[in-house]
């Protein structure tokens, strides 16, 4: 788990539905893969973050095989706004920056340059000053430990092109960083030509307040 | 390669020394690992940071099997102090700060705990705030990927043992915390009980100038 300043997250989530131990815990293993587990901060995993799933069965509804693919869906949704919560909320942030990563050789390549571009202090100070720094997303992306070419990958910032299959395209810089410092929600698209594998990330930018957040705190 | 802004970070080291090409690229090779691929900023790697190393042959000076070592140490030396620099010229940083980590299983498993620990935005805020921070420090490592418990390490700043076999001590925060202020260069010693593995990794605190010159940055 990643959270800001090594805060203790605990996350309690919370059914009255009748559901074995076996079956809220795969529900909540899958839910956490894509939320809790593909958030960060500034990338510091903590020592004691958790998340909890209680069930008392008050309702009496029993989870059968027909609920299954519903409860494990309202479950993944349920995470996932807790997750995003803890982005939205970073110390200091001014922009949630959420990275879709597609078309990767299999969904780990996918979560991999994902988590890259999520961790890149570059990445996440350009998207602070509103500067669609193409060059600073497809180089996380390249260092990230898995194997392409330049042409395998576009990108889109907030739906705009940016870098289409190797080369970057005539978007009009002034424009885009006008887009990035109005909205606070920024999307970082990176699509490849090599799979269908796909991972989803979301981070916060970084800003002079988040260091004072961090430097001024004491033990 | 890890560097600044994405700039261009090119090195050359000159001898005139009559050597082979060969020669050249081991002595190069080596002192490179321990020297320019040990050290970071913010961790992002950059496309296109070179070092070169030219012989011209101009002092008719062989190196033979004798001067080989002696060769090969001032190889050294010289790209440890160009890499160095390097990091005492970081963006907005006020502390260098020098990781040496050593009595783990192997140097790989010390040079990922020492990388981990170098790429972590709360210790180099921490660093910068002159916080003694032991439990950013731990936790950092215990997140590289190395496996070992609390009690296996040791955590020495400037000299003063902060965390002894799995407990912090009683070490003053506030005399600590004035070294840290008044000290440029610090240095993060982590002791394993665990082998002879060691590593270093050379790093910049991480401070709200170093943001302001990179979310101002403007492509």
């Amino acid at each position: 788990m990643i959270g800001p300043n090594m805060a203790t997250m605990l996350s309690f989530l919370l059914t009255d539905a009748r559901v074995s131990s076996a079956k809220l815990s795969q529900a909540l293993h899958r839910a956490v893969a894509d939320t809790f587990n593909a958030i960060s901060v500034e990338g510091h995993t903590s020592t004691n973050d958790t998340v909890f799933f209680l069930a008392n069965g008050a309702s009496g509804q029993d989870i059968g095989p027909f609920e299954d693919c519903a409860f494990e869906q309202a479950t993944l949704e349920l995470a996932d706004e807790l997750a995003t919560m803890i982005v939205d909320d970073a110390e200091g942030a001014t922009h949630r920056i959420d990275i879709e990563v597609s078309g990767t050789a299999s969904d780990d390549d996918a979560r991999r340059i994902a988590q890259s571009v999520a961790n890149s202090p570059l990445v996440k100070t350009a998207i602070a000053g509103a500067d669609p720094n193409w060059g600073r997303v497809c180089s996380a992306a390249g260092y990230a430990g898995v194997e392409f070419e330049e042409k395998d990958m576009s990108l889109w910032l907030n739906g705009e092109l940016l870098y289409d299959r190797g080369a970057p395209t005539k978007f009009d810089p002034a424009a885009t960083s006008k887009i990035l410092r109005q909205q606070r929600n920024t999307l970082v698209r990176l699509v490849f030509t090599l799979g269908n594998g796909r991972a989803r990330w979301r981070t916060s930018d970084l800003t002079a307040e988040y260091v004072r957040l961090n430097a001024d705190y004491t033990t």
